[in-house]
């Protein structure tokens, strides 16, 4: 996967469960927290919008364990863009090794919350998604 | 969706994010805490199967928002029954008027961890899990 | 302890960690829910005394472990009044035996974020608590 | 504080929550996190000495609010050290000036889960707390 950004972050000893691991719900706290520091970098153009982007669907397939002590990047890359929503995906991997531990999916839409309804995605942010839109790599 | 199960639970002040409302990673946990209240029922044939399940793909469709103070029914039903794997469904709603705030759905695979493969589904399990294999309903 | 109120929540296994029990900032959100639950009886004289309350100190005795799956009664009485804070008492008993847990206390102050300065207890509050101030029961 | 160990972390999105600063509770994860990070670096102690350590007992004193993106630092002391047990002492800071958010202490007990009972602190821990033990800054 060609990413565009890459958070990366510390496994904490209570992300994990009583199994040991990193538990099935923390890694979508990874995913926001690689997707909040990714839109900080155009937080002017999000606030100039003043256009609200709420989660419509997240997705996320687990391939690996991780243990309290390890890091992990958070790979992020722009996939389908649509009218009003686009779509984001993940690639969870070890720091060290580039295993990977987890690919995800997270679907954003533009909404209006006085209105109710989504609404098209603001031309200055649909341009910033599409020059970031890289090519789909070779599958993993 | 005809469910075979329903968890009830409370929205904790702590479920929520800084946005106000039940965070998206919240609600993966809300559908292990039914997942496991439902497998309890059946605790002594997965103790006898010495077999571990292990949580490969999970994902959420988020429909409402949902606040601290409200009470869901998370509502479960098993989808498809595999060689190795099954898939539970559920639906999340408020408790008092059944409105739906979230679909999802989690996959998860018999797993000896020792061999490190998956294996298929011990009989009994897999006649208990077919046993409540309903009918997908009419499309909410 | 003499307790004025009772908030009764089910031990989540994403409230335990790696050690397979409760996580003891799994204990915090626990008073913290059985606060909110109390406070919202009161809520119309919070609301009308426009008074911002922040917690400034919260600590906890840990007596006993916790499993995912059991009930937790968080027992609450109102301690020292001050001019300007309050104390909460609190201790946590597992529901079907009253087995003590955790003994815990928080302190509470008023708060006027304008002028970034502690403000004395609204009167219809410290009204409301000094009704509620219950003498201390035998040391448990 | 003389401080003998910092741990460095960042405020996640999910730290906080719909008050819009950093949780009560996950402050307990904060100093969870630094003690850990401590004590790994006489893990090969610890696991010679197969003893248990439990948190007895942990409280936490609020002196400004945190949001997320922030960095903090989690300075750590160790206080009293007694026959089976020792005391910690934190001090959380903002990374970038210093500023003191929280004012912490945790107790911790050896303990010998068959005979169900503490146990002395051993040798060679002992030996390890004591050196490190410093002298008590001028009150912060």
């Amino acid at each position: 996967m060609q990413h565009i950004f890459t958070h990366r972050l510390d496994v904490r000893f209570r992300d994990c469960d009583a199994l040991g691991h990193v538990n099935n719900a923390t890694y979508f706290t990874y995913l926001e927290q690689a997707r909040y520091a990714w839109l900080h970098e155009k937080m002017d153009a999000w606030r100039a919008s003043k256009t609200s982007m709420i989660l419509a669907r997240t997705e996320c397939d687990f391939k690996a364990q991780v243990s309290h002590g390890e890091t992990l990047e958070i790979q992020l890359r722009v996939d389908r863009i649509g009218r009003s929503s686009f779509d984001v995906e993940y690639t969870i991997v070890k720091a060290p090794d580039q295993q990977v531990v987890a690919k995800a999916r997270s679907v954003q839409v533009m909404y209006d919350y006085v209105a109710s309804k989504s609404i098209p995605i603001p031309t200055e942010i649909r341009r910033w998604l599409t020059a970031l839109k890289t090519p789909k790599g070779p599958k993993a």
